[in-house]
């Protein structure tokens, strides 16, 4: 059995006191029993967490890496949740910071079925970034969100998801919903040829989210989005590796915010967003972008990206989706700060540009597309 | 359609921002959109979100009610919870406080099955508090958590759970983990006439969690556990509300502390222990009390407790279950505390106080029958 290891940080006022409290971590996240009492050595020896590395990273803060045996997630990937950051989580003063995946891991959190490239060969497009745009506002019926599909995807938009609060409401049920719009997709794909995808919200009850999935692949659907801190990890999980639904997945941060809200607890934006967004099978991520309505810095969103991307054993990277700081006047800004792997969401932005959505979204592609190829000469 | 209602507390320097940071919310839990550009007038009336009322509580920090159409909800628990706090949990400064459930969505959430008095029912323990420990260390084969929780058992505990952190590992498989535990429990109470009951974790990966709980059913535990910020919500009512599981339900903190990490943003200890356990079926709420390794504070302690029984409609009461904090000398304080309709949780404090466990817990019973009966004849 090898192992596998997060970096944790903490409050400590010495090297000393960091070590203790690394220490506690790796007695609380395993046996949680007083460790003087463990008569077995092997629990004592190979169970219990090791503290691999103590640094100093600022005043009074330290970077602990403790590392597991993958035994204690009995190969299960809420196993590893818990072990990663179970009990821990409501201790005052700790964060994840970072996951470094052992091989044996790898069965349960295989991540991503497509990945960046596998994404990109599903929509066709090879160099530039890509452009999503959503359907709202909650209220409109199936009928009205599927002519409004038709729209962006006449537009040239690449992916159309719906918005993350569209769920099985009485005024859009879902089933009618999904087949509209993936109906509505497909004639505006065949008249312009063109290979947008819709992108269908079946964050849902457990255990009806896996279900969504299937009709949603079933109807003609070309990805789907989930809230996965709504649904739970697994679930993303589960329906990223059914091989009925075996399509792309997008992570949705709805009800994930506490994890990243405070700078010295939770989990960090780029191990949250980034690393086990991908553990658990996401093909993109959306975060709220710096420049938009949320409060991300432009070095929380870059590590965002960094996350995606970085390498993690033979876990594919996956796209950063950032929404949210989208703009006609921010395009080249953001191409340039997120690189051409990358999924920008604009929602508001593109009303606010032009009551004819479909020149907005054609002009909105034009101003990606002249970023992108700026930036390649460059 | 009736509404169900928010009380968030949020950072403002007036009465003036606090009302549009409201708004904000408002919108943003709902449409998702720019207001203005909304054709549909019972969208802007209805669907968005009311604010209620907004009133200064602190320094800078407001209070501000706002009610949601069930509608939004689609009759689902999980999008209830995105309702409540799905985008909003990534905005700064924004708290849950406090939930007030409208009629329907007790449809979706109706809460505990069994409650504070059907509980103690299927316990036989009619007026005291409960006693609970835990099996542990992880590491321990099958067959020594048995043994372990035959001499806990022996020892008059009324409730046997499994740590946390035990789920399917190699050295102590989930099933036969189960029946042996089970087994052994009711050996005891066949020999001492008591109705100890065992609670074995189920969390899992989806959509494990439930065929666990129905196998715990039929192999003879008492109660489940789950871990409901790792499985997702949904997962633990989805097992509170399957008859052929139709046990008592544990909600476990693992993984959840990160929303109550900040007094200024995620949710309130009362609304995430309390309500928001309750509301998706939890019959007891563990929590770390003071006292203990944790840092929750008195306050905050009482506040879960009274989540766990302030008057929702007609969603039952459940018992807080706080851990952490139990040795023998804070007995009386402890009871006097959380009074009588609570299980107290003892692990580490039992190992440490006689290396003969059955005397130990006998001696913990004798404790609390001793203050509780203190505290009636008060």
């Amino acid at each position: 059995m090898s192992r596998f290891s997060v970096t944790y940080s903490l409050a400590a006022s010495s090297a000393q006191e960091a070590r203790e409290r690394a220490f506690d971590i790796c007695v609380e996240q395993t046996v949680e029993f007083p460790y003087d009492l463990i008569a077995e050595r092997w629990i004592r020896e190979r169970l219990v967490g090791w503290v691999e590395t103590v640094q100093r990273v600022g005043p009074g803060r330290y970077a602990a890496e403790v590392s597991y045996d993958e035994a204690t997630t009995g190969g299960e990937a809420t196993q590893f949740l818990n072990v990663l950051f179970g009990n821990t989580s409501i201790k005052p003063g700790i964060r994840v910071e970072r996951i470094t995946p052992s091989r044996g891991l790898l069965r349960a959190l295989p991540g991503p079925r497509f990945g960046v490239r596998g994404f990109r060969g599903v929509t066709g497009v090879r160099r530039r970034p890509l452009l999503c745009s959503a359907l709202k506002p909650m209220g409109l019926s199936a009928r009205a969100l599927a002519e409004l599909a038709y729209r962006f995807a006449r537009g040239g938009i690449d992916l159309i998801k719906d918005d993350h609060g569209l769920a099985d409401q009485a005024f859009s049920p879902f089933e009618e919903r999904i087949r509209r719009c993936a109906e509505a997709v497909r004639r505006a794909n065949r008249e312009t040829g063109g290979a947008c995808l819709y992108v269908p919200n079946v964050s849902a009850d457990a255990p009806q989210t896996l279900l969504r999935a299937r009709t949603a692949r079933h109807v003609g659907a070309g990805a789907v989005l989930l809230s996965a801190a709504l649904t739970g990890f697994a679930t993303m999980r589960e329906v990223a590796r059914d091989d009925r639904v075996a399509l792309p997945v997008f992570f949705h941060p709805a009800f994930a915010g506490s994890f990243t809200a405070s700078p010295t607890s939770g989990i960090s934006h780029a191990a949250l967003y980034g690393q086990l967004a991908r553990l658990f099978g996401a093909d993109a991520s959306i975060f709220p972008s710096f420049g938009g309505r949320f409060a991300f810095t432009r070095d929380e969103c870059r590590s965002i990206a960094e996350g995606c991307r970085l390498s993690m054993r033979a876990i594919k990277p996956c796209l950063p989706a950032p929404g949210g700081g989208m703009r006609f006047e921010t395009v080249p800004q953001m191409v340039a700060f997120y690189g051409p792997d990358t999924i920008f969401l604009i929602g508001g932005g593109l009303f606010r540009y032009s009551p004819d959505i479909t020149k907005a979204c054609r002009d909105l592609r034009a101003a990606v597309q002249e970023a992108a190829a700026a930036r390649r000469l460059r």
